[in-house]
Formats: structure tokens, sequence, C-alpha cells
């Protein structure tokens, strides 16, 4: 055991400092993995913490500004200190590194999450966006590259160990499970506030995906995800609300077999496994016991009150920039909701609206990708 | 799709007459795979009528008596005809067939299931009491040989399937389910009636099983069964009650991972697994639709009220030729039973009573598993 190669694979964590950072430092040491960088954008205060308890040889704070704080707070400790967007994307592609966790939040991870794929790394990947913007073009770039795309994501985790051993062909659809978020059963979502959206009532997770849970969203970006993954045709993903958040997603064959993945909602179980795949090694979590549990029960989302969910199967079957226009309205309406600024339904009426403006264009560039990203942002904050 | 190589490959049917022989030859011809032989005991009409429907090759009637009604059911037919139990080993290791299904009932698949083994088939096994009686022998033998043994049992395909791609070090227990049988919430199990034992809550199976399902010996039998399929041992084997039969058994992997397979009760879909395995291939059979289905529950085999489970558990740490006393006693018991002498609960007075007679032999050969087995008969009945 002792010998397993991902043991000795040190590894780069790109957004050590949310939830999905902090777990993957926890079980990287308990694993014996050596970290090789971490990264943040301004919480330098984490960052140093974080540098003094594990140890990496880089740490990057990609706010330039938040440099010298960091600096100063590391000013006695043998670790390099790098700035920028652009010691992001270093970071990704390092020589010395085996495996990168992208945990970034939102479309800012599209750049270092290409340059750890075109660089043939493992990459265990938590932030979803990149893949929503450019999944074709980062499948692409894994093949030639040979990097291993492993989901850290609970959902694609689940549905990647339902396929081990098996090819799409066999595949008759992929069941993606959600909890439903905290307005499963809330009737009228316009006067929802912050505080009832950050309450997910089954995972513990940063804002920004707790109110993609809230309004469904999370679930729509991830029917693009599985899309792109899984090379399964976006109708042969099926979304189920399973309000126990125990069965994280299933995968059904065609000769009517089914394969679900099970456990405690906890993220290190999806950390782990994209670090030590192809093996399931003893962690830092236990297996629920099923005697104990509430009864699972399973039901039909609500595509009237969620829209998010039918805009979702709309722009994947539109493709091209349709997905990054989505995802760009979105981020900056979860973010307006955040700081107070208007109703929880408008953010469903801000993608709504940006999705009037995508430009007809079929198999996009990476660059072409990035500026509509940018032009949505733009636009929405005119 | 057309030239996978299960399609080619010639099927014997070991005891056809039953219900998995007659869910094997339906999946067999919506498959397009060629039937071989097929045999039965005595149950002469059947077979005719399966002969015309399937046209085998070879037919047998392991009853030798039932030979000349057969003879004359088939007298313009051309297909040959063999009796006797020795035919039933030919037919298992004959040159031209690549696949054996084992089902037919009880002890008295062993020399055959055996002698398929020797001979390196792909064997689906469906008569789990050869596995419990000769386990260790079987799955030694396979070794040798390059047979592939693909469980048909709906908990242990569910388990192979989740054990697919990884190995016995990765797994930290495996989880049997069980529907509780008919009489899961019934208190006084020493009135029961014949005909409430025989009605099976979810699963619609043949009557020795069916009774088994009632003892909860079913499950007794099962986890012998996984502890020599899956080289896992007894201690790491538990039995959980799911009333529903949606989920088949699961695997716990050691990082808290859980897989399970789920599916309608319908041994249609195991069945076709062992067959076309590796691969997943249009069936006969739908998956079941989530959202319709009852909330799934989950609880404690009631281990007072059923003896059989700890009689098993005692039975697979005793090895050595206790599993074959115990389910020859269960043979004799449950026929008894039938046949209207004596309650439900004799069976397991008389299972404990045959316990008291296990001569100590560590590694026992086949012969001395036979002679265990005949001698446990011989004494029952006298």
């Amino acid at each position: 055991m002792t010998t397993a190669p991902w043991r000795s694979r040190p590894l780069t964590i790109l957004g050590s400092t949310g939830s999905i950072g902090k777990n993957t430092l926890e079980v990287a040491k308990y694993l014996g993995i050596p970290i090789h960088t971490i990264t943040g954008h301004s919480k330098v205060e984490i960052l140093a913490e974080q540098v003094l308890a594990y140890r990496p040889k880089v740490v990057v704070a990609s706010d330039p500004s938040a440099i010298p704080q960091l600096k100063h707070l590391l000013r006695n400790v043998p670790v390099v200190i790098e700035g920028g967007p652009q010691a992001l994307v270093e970071a990704a592609r390092h020589p010395d590194v085996g495996t990168v966790v992208t945990a970034v939040v939102g479309a800012a991870g599209l750049p270092a999450t290409v340059a750890a794929v075109q660089a043939g790394k493992r990459v265990g990947i938590a932030n979803k966006e990149p893949l929503v913007m450019a999944g074709g073009l980062i499948m692409a770039a894994a093949k030639l590259s040979g990097a291993e795309i492993l989901p850290i994501d609970s959902e694609h985790s689940a549905i990647f160990q339902c396929l081990e051993g098996h090819r799409a062909h066999e595949v008759d659809h992929l069941v993606l499970t959600g909890s439903g978020g905290p307005f499963r059963t809330v009737h009228d979502l316009d006067s929802v506030t912050i505080e009832q959206a950050l309450k997910h009532p089954t995972w513990s997770m940063g804002p920004k995906i707790t109110i993609d849970s809230a309004t469904l969203m999370n679930k729509s970006l991830e029917v693009i995800e599985a899309r792109w993954l899984f090379g399964v045709e976006p109708e042969r993903i099926r979304v189920i609300i399973h309000p126990q958040s125990v069965v994280h997603s299933m995968v059904v064959y065609r000769d009517g077999s089914v394969l679900a993945q099970l456990g405690l909602p906890d993220m290190k179980v999806p950390i782990q496994y994209a670090l030590t795949w192809p093996e399931h090694t003893a962690g830092l979590t236990s297996a629920p016991d099923f005697t104990r549990l509430a009864s699972l029960t399973f039901e039909e989302p609500d595509r009237v009150r969620f829209p998010s969910l039918d805009m979702a199967y709309a722009v994947a079957r539109d493709g091209g920039l349709a997905p990054t226009v989505m995802n760009a309205a979105n981020e900056v309406a979860v973010a307006a909701f955040l700081a107070g600024h208007g109703r929880f339904t408008d953010i469903f009426r801000t993608i709504d609206r940006a999705l009037g403006h995508v430009s007809r264009v079929t198999d996009p560039t990476l660059e072409q990708i990035i500026a509509a990203d940018a032009e949505t942002r733009a636009r929405l904050s005119a």
C-alpha cells in the first residue's frame, strides 16, 4: 500500500481557501500526499495559516494587491510567494506537480484548468464553470495530453464510479440527483431572503454554489458538466430530486440495471477518490449506516418554479457560446443577490435576459469564450 | 454490436423447467444466443414444449424414468435425448458449449456445476447450494481452468456489478439486502401456513427458494455464497432488510463510498448480465422510474425470530463440512414443510439438530462433501 503511485504525486490546489480547498488539504494530509502549491484570491490570513499547517513549496494570491500583506505574514517562512492570475496558470502546469485540484469559484478558473489539462496532469475538477464554458475544448485537450479528468462534484464522482469498467454506448441515461435546495417546498420564491437561500438542507458549501443550489442552477450547470465529462447527450441526462442527498447520482444501463453511488454528504469522499483513483483507500469519512437513515425518496423537479433547468437543457442543445453566457449571467446575478440587490427570482430574469444576446458561433475558441464571458458581465453591469 | 463474442457462444441451461430456466430461455432468445442443451428432472411436458420453442440440440431429463415419455413426446423432432444424472454432467462440460447457466434446485446441481467450472466454461450461477457446499473447491477449480463465474442471484449480481474495476482489499464490507420475506412483521412464526410462506412480497420464484426467503435461510446461504464469490470474510458481509427490493445489494468501500445496484425485481436483468458481461446491452426489462417508487427503507434483521442468520455465520466460521450439513438439513426440512409435515419453525429445529452431527474435516474433498450431504439426509429421514 505504501508504494501506491498517487502517494508520491505532488498536489496543487487552486482555490485552497474555500470549502473544497480546505477539505482537500485535510484529505491530502491524511493520505500523506505532498502539497506543492496552494492558491487563493485575497484571503491572505487563511493562506498564511495553511502555509504554516501544510508546508507547500509555493503559495499564490491571484489578487496582486494582496501580495504585500501575504509577504509580511510569511516573512520568516521558507515558501515561494507569487501573485496575479498568470501565477495561477503557472501553478497549474508546474512540471513538478502530478495532480491539480481546481476549486476556484466560477469562470475565473478557466485559464488555469485549461493549463493543467494541456500539461497532462491528473485534474480533479471541483470548479464546474470551466467545463460548462469550454467542455468540448477541455475534453479534446485531455485526449491530446493524456490528462486524467477526475470529477470532484459529488454527483459527477458518483456517475464516474458507476461507469467504471463500462462505456457510453452501454448507458441508457444518467440520473443526476439533487436535494432540491432550501426552497423545494417554498411556493413564493419572490420573497425569500439571502439568509434563507444560504441555508442548504444537506450540504455545507461556499455561498456561490449554495445559491446555485437554491435556484437549481447548480443542477443545471451539472447537466452540462456531465455531458462533457461522460460524453452523453443532454437528452440522456435526467434530473431527479432526492431530498436526503444519500444517493449522489446514478447510471441507468441499457439492460435496466441501475448503479448508484451513495454516502454521507461529505466532500472528502469525492475529493479523496479523485486523488487515489483507481483505488478506494481508508479515509476520513465513514459509510452511512443504512438502518439509521430516514427513508429515501425521489420526486420530479418543479420546472415552473425553477426555470433554470429548462434554460440549461436549451443552452446545452444550442451549444456554442450559450453556456458561457448563461454561466456569466448567473455569476453576476448571484453576486448581485448576495450583495442585497434585487430579489431571488431576479437571478432567473437576469439569465433569461442575457440569453437574448448570444452570438452564433459554432465550436468557439478559448479566446471567443473568454470574450463572450467578459461581454456578458459588462452588459449586465452597465 | 452484432459481433459481440457472447452472441455466438452456445448456451446450456441446467434446470430449464424452473423459474430461472424459463427466464434464461426468454433472454437468450431475445439476445439471439443459440441454445445447445436444456435439462430438467422429470417435467417432460415442459421440456418437450421448450424443445419445440427454442430448438436446442440436446435435451436431458435427469430422472431416467422420465425418458420414455420424453422420447414419445418428441418422436418426430430432431433432438438428441439423454437421461440420468451423468447426462447432466456431460451437458455441463460439452466441448461445443460456451456458457452454462446452473439453475438446478439444491445440492443436486453440485457435480454438474463442478464439471462446467473444470471445463473452463462461463458459468452463470443461479443454483447457490453448490457454492455453499464446495465454494472453496469451485473457486480454486475456476482459477485453474479459467472458468468465468458470473453470479445470477440478484444480490450477488448486484455486488459483482458494484465491484467491477476494483479489488477485495478496497472493500470495507458487503451489504446483502433482503426483502425480509412474507413474515417480516409476523410475530408468531409457529402457526404460519404453507400458503402464507409461499407468498413472497416482491419476488416471484420457485417454491424451495421462496420458503428459504421466508426463513431468511436464503439470505444465510447468500452470505456463504458471497464469501466464496468475492473472497470476503463472513464478518465483512452484513445483511440488511430492505422491504422494497429495489436496492439489490451494495458494496461499502474503505473510503466511505458506497456503490449499490438497483432495479425492478426481475431475474432477467442478472441473467442477461451473466450472458453478456462485460457489456450491458438492451434487454427485456426497463429501469425503475424512481419518481414513482415508494420510499426506500432499511432495517436490521430480527435474529431472534430468524435464527437462520446466526447459524449461517457460525457455519461459515466453522467451514469444513458444516455448510454442507446445514444446506442438506435445510433442503430436507423445506421439503417436509412443503409436504405438510410439521410447522414452519421446525425448519430451524431440524437444521439446529443436524448441526450437532458435523464431522471435523478441514478442506474436505468433493467426495467427502457429497458423502456428508447424503449422510445428513439419511439421518434426518430415519
